[in-house]
């Protein structure tokens, strides 16, 4: 079975990302999966690997071995990049040039996917100061991500093995989630998670999708109707495709033990829908991934936390999992080039 | 120490209320608290008695008996209201005659309540449905004691041991929630909440409030503004009059394990962002109650289950904890009129 080349870019140096990277450069069960490949500089991790107490043995490769031989690297491997002097790093520091250097594995690694040398990349966090220190203004890597990819539908999911979110709206105000519904963009982000689910769960998903008002509007009494104009007409072109997908139900019942187990995915209308019971229950397990661009991408659901940085006390079970959900989902398909060959 | 009496409105005879109601009556841990007295049907307790399998021997009286001694009143006892014939019920069937019974046990809570001849009103569940075939036009118990109590201010709470949520709105729609939004009506809902958490809880509470966008706003990128020109300064007046109240927090990190053991309750902007984890872990143990009324009252959380009505099917645990925070909310509080006196 060949296993994907997955690019795990390293986040930002003086983060906790090195060492959640060590440890998944020693986690021999991720290596029976798949190929991972860290994007990022191996002065840092070779500097993190004594405070953090964790081993670097891994193969290190230049630009240059890269861009000989990418198709043929069988084991996991860092990918120098060469973009910081890892004497200059503070752990815990906020600094320009550890933004940059975070900015730069992240591009290449982008970068990669797009000219086909990977299958999908996994990232380790960011740190939205340093980077915007170093003058990339973006809100975080989903927003690298669609521009640089120039992604024409996608949507963000959030998924752990308790529960799994879609959302049709994410980082918009509370008040600006009514007139972004559509029926297209509800449809979209229920084909986008179907095509997810197929992939990660091996069978067609049972979807499930909320209502936008408290009890699904109860025929008509609450709202401006969005249940009967918008939500509904979507879940029934969806069912017209094919898909498997149930609602819009009062947004209050569709997390219940019950329907979590009935459902493979939730359909959430918006941000906090979806992010109060993923947080509730998967707080530290749930993967962030984006859907419908060119190129996989999951990521971890932490930040930088700069507090425990390179003291060992990091805990890499988010980028495993961001790992092996990027596994699943690059099954049955190939490198984007191949693809558009 | 003083028992409060608190009347339990039998609900609508078709449902489950009846049975759930002949649980209480028999349920000796209950009758240590409080004094539980049904406003209800004797015969119809009489006739569901059988089926549904649970004795029936409680005190009955009449008006008359209650106009004349309701004071002395020491045990469960059955306030025989003779709204209905009970040959003519049948169970789980909607019907005028139901409703109509229904909506008159209610009635007599509320004026009893307001007469100061009760401490508070413990409601079983309406069928809306039955009550409008009546002629009672109201969406459910919540409004028919707002209106027949003239309360100046009120606000609807969801309490259980594992989570509680207050409301500053409730049954509107989605996009009408920013503009109900002041400071006054949420200082109002702090307070409401604070007090009644006094009593419950025993110990000055720990109080959380959501915002309403997207990580709370986060700095002015989200919405507009609600967090900054509406909930943060509703949140330091709460403050400057002593009450001890957290926030505006992000909406998805409000409901956490962790967050869930450090605060007493959290304050909710609107319906989903506490229904949905109230749901999500106390389904079955979460009761309703409407906090500011002159007269305390909660209610069960579930509705009539024509399904199973008659059959010693139904659960009664709902009921059970909605009497008991009936009986906490009483504490330290004399029925209104002596209050008034």
């Amino acid at each position: 079975m060949r296993r994907p080349r997955i690019a795990v870019t390293m986040g930002d140096p003086a983060g906790i990302g090195p060492e959640v990277v060590l440890w998944l450069l020693k986690h021999p069960e991720i290596e029976q999966e798949c190929v991972p490949i860290v994007f990022g500089d191996a002065s840092v991790l070779r500097r993190v690997s004594s405070p953090a107490g964790v081993p670097f043995n891994a193969t290190v490769i230049s630009k240059t071995d890269w861009a000989k031989g990418h198709a043929s690297i069988s084991q996991a491997t860092v990918l120098d990049l060469g973009c910081i002097d890892a004497s200059q790093v503070i752990p815990g520091k906020v600094s320009a040039a550890c933004g940059e250097a975070a900015f730069q594995y992240v591009i290449a690694g982008i970068d990669a996917g797009l000219a086909g040398e990977i299958h999908a990349v996994s990232t380790a966090p960011l740190n939205k100061e340093a980077m915007h220190a170093a003058g990339h203004k973006y809100p975080g890597h989903t927003e690298i991500f669609a521009e640089r990819m120039k992604a024409s539908r996608s949507c963000m999911m959030q998924y752990s093995d308790e529960i799994t979110c879609s959302f049709v709206t994410v980082h918009c105000g509370y008040a600006d989630v009514p007139r972004l519904l559509t029926v297209q963009r509800i449809v979209e982000v229920i084909e986008l998670t179907a095509e997810a689910l197929r992939k990660i769960r091996g069978h067609e998903p049972k979807l499930l999708a909320c209502g936008l008002n408290p009890h699904a509007g109860e025929n008509g009494l609450f709202g401006n109707g969005e249940e009967e104009r918008v939500i509904g007409p979507a879940i029934f072109a969806a069912r017209d495709r094919g898909i498997n997908v149930t609602g819009p139900v009062p947004p209050d019942t569709a997390f219940t033990p019950a329907r979590r187990k009935e459902f493979d995915a939730v359909i959430c209308m918006y941000h906090d829908q979806g992010h109060i019971p993923v947080k509730m229950i998967a707080f530290d397990s749930a993967v962030n991934t984006t859907l419908g661009l060119p190129v996989v991408r999951t990521s971890v659901d932490h930040g930088t936390a700069f507090d425990i940085a390179w003291q060992g006390k990091a805990n890499p079970s988010s980028l495993f999992s961001a790992v092996r959900l990027a596994t699943k989902l690059s099954r049955d398909s190939e490198p984007v080039t191949r693809l558009r060959a």
